[in-house]
């Protein structure tokens, strides 16, 4: 994967971790199995201590730096890369003080508040030549490559015409008193921001990052006390009838789905944001289904395909930025556009879906 | 599953199949395999030669009485019941008129072009005391009790929250120009009437039958020329925030899927309607699911079950018409009243929708 830019053994990509949330720990053990491309050496958050409890309960070498404070870890120039698990409303401030440092940026989904703020951050990661990524892990699974070259092959899927994704779990009453993601001061979008990022970039990858003409948000959310989003929806609408829906809670079973029905076949897989297991991820294909004589039965049924993959999902997505990385530090490379691109389309239609329940459902036009 | 009211060796109820149309020829197998509850003794068309090679074809008994028009069969006295898979805009003619001779009525979908319609059929079987029953042959299904027992067990999926279902088929030219499912002046509801019938009852059955308390359309339904609907959704809302969406094709790759989601589990069927194969039908079901630790893998995982049955839906779903018809006939009972009652809940969402689509996507309540 290394591209003819890049020295033949690169030296790894020295990450600092700023902030100890709970998704950072999945993060750390991403980045020492992605070894040697990545390599931990400084943890940042709001005590030192906080930050030693961190590395020590995550395996981190002894040699990590405990930093006090963001800012102390943004000073360290020894830090090529900062991963960013804040909470979403602090994502612009230290995002952009990360580039303009010269961090190059690995930041938690959702990655704003607003496409706005997703902008001031992806102008200083350009204006510094950093790379942007945010942390979509699944993006990076084998599997989702393989599903994409379906999608691609005309003649197994066809024209993608329906698209449905849903992605819940449910949350216990600690979590819907006291996570970030139902605080309207910390994560403003919540379970939009949070579960629904995933079914609206699930969507996106269908039709290869095409963006829907208008959005209109179904009825009937479900907000806490304080007006963050427990559960919503929408469908989104492309000019050429293509129409996807997606419904995204905080109340409900732990469900993953993203089905494409395309002119010629139909995708299924209902683990798409975490496989069941850790190193195989199944999904199904039907293609040219028919049915049976009389009606009886289904030929050819669909086939059923597992993908397996040596690293979980997140520590190909941290090679992946490592490899981005170390291409621009080491290989004289500009910043790839791809995916902060994908990222932006994302940021544009969540705050469309969000703009539709403000208003009281209505259609919103998607303009980039 | 015989009453108490009903004889030991009850005598088949003998069919009288009103029209040789293309489903005829599935229901005619199983009546057949539904001996000795069902005996199929004549078949009526349009012509004595169309019903001779229909016999024929469908290796019915010589003895099968041949008619050459539909007023012929309704006045053999040894009709018990009728099979009737005429197109849409016929059945509130033909269904009454059987009633009117006392004949039982298996009514294939769509029932009717609009509730009023259905309730002047069901009112003509209430008024001659025949039973009613729609052909929808996927509620016969041992699977469908067994999804229905899961349901119900509070414990496996909860409180349901949201329902998604698809059927699709991709139809060739010949269907898309000379089906009767794309004339306005046969079966005007068009893939609403054909395909969605079995979304929409599909998501009533998901639900117990509450009616949802309005409906909004899915915007850009697909139309032909001639105005009548190939491709089509709905999103479906209840009271008390339970949420429902639809989607049905004539032009997309055969699919059929409903996803349950409710508070403790989520219910995966993709071959809701014809199971993949005759004699099996599988689904999944995912209950208390929970992330594993640092959320790389799913605990439990889903639990995949297979239902099997000797006999297809359509003979089962003969097998339950011939047991009503029989009580009655032979057993004093009165008409049964469950059946019915499903139908009519079923058209009466269906009237919803294609107001909604014939309105401009406005949201319709629906009311009983």
């Amino acid at each position: 994967m290394s591209s003819a830019a890049a020295p033949e053994n690169p030296r790894p990509v020295r990450f600092g971790i700023m902030g100890c949330a709970s998704i950072a720990r999945k993060l750390a053990r991403a980045m020492l199995l992605a070894a040697p491309a990545a390599a931990v050496v400084a943890v940042g958050s709001r005590s030192e201590g906080k930050a030693r409890l961190f590395a020590a309960d995550n395996g981190l070498p002894a040699t990590t730096r405990l930093h006090g404070s963001y800012e102390a870890l943004l000073d360290d120039p020894d830090v090529d890369a900062v991963y960013l698990p804040l909470p979403t409303s602090l994502h612009v401030k230290w995002a952009t003080a990360a580039a303009a440092r010269g961090k190059h940026v690995l930041l938690e989904k959702p990655t704003a508040l607003c496409t706005a703020d997703l902008d001031a951050i992806l102008a200083a990661c350009e204006e510094n030549g950093v790379q942007f990524m945010d942390s979509t892990m699944w993006m990076h699974h084998p599997r989702t490559a393989k599903m994409r070259e379906l999608l691609d092959d005309r003649s197994t899927i066809g024209d993608v015409r329906v698209i449905n994704s849903v992605f819940s779990f449910r949350a216990n009453e600690d979590f819907l008193h006291n996570d970030i993601r139902v605080k309207p001061d910390l994560d403003a979008l919540g379970v939009l921001g949070d579960a629904g990022w995933y079914c609206i970039r699930a969507i996106l990858w269908a039709v290869n990052y095409e963006l829907p003409r208008n959005v209109i948000a179904l009825c009937d959310p479900v907000k806490n006390q304080a007006g963050v989003l427990l559960a919503c929806g929408a469908t989104l609408y492309w000019a050429d009838g293509k129409i996807a829906t997606f419904h995204c809670s905080f109340l409900t079973n732990l469900t993953m789905d993203v089905t494409v029905v395309g002119t010629n076949g139909t995708l299924h897989v209902t683990d798409f944001i975490i496989p069941y297991e850790e190193k195989s991820g199944p999904f199904s294909v039907a293609s040219e289904s028919n049915f049976a004589e009389l009606h009886t039965g289904w030929v050819p049924q669909p086939s059923r395909h597992v993908v397996t993959t040596e690293l979980p999902q997140e520590a190909l997505m941290v090679q992946e930025f490592c490899r981005l990385v170390q291409e621009i530090r080491d290989g004289g490379a500009g910043v790839e556009r791809k995916w902060p691109g994908i990222t932006r389309k994302t940021q544009i239609v969540m705050d469309a879906v969000k703009t539709s329940i403000d208003d009281g459902f209505v259609s919103v036009d998607v303009t980039s």
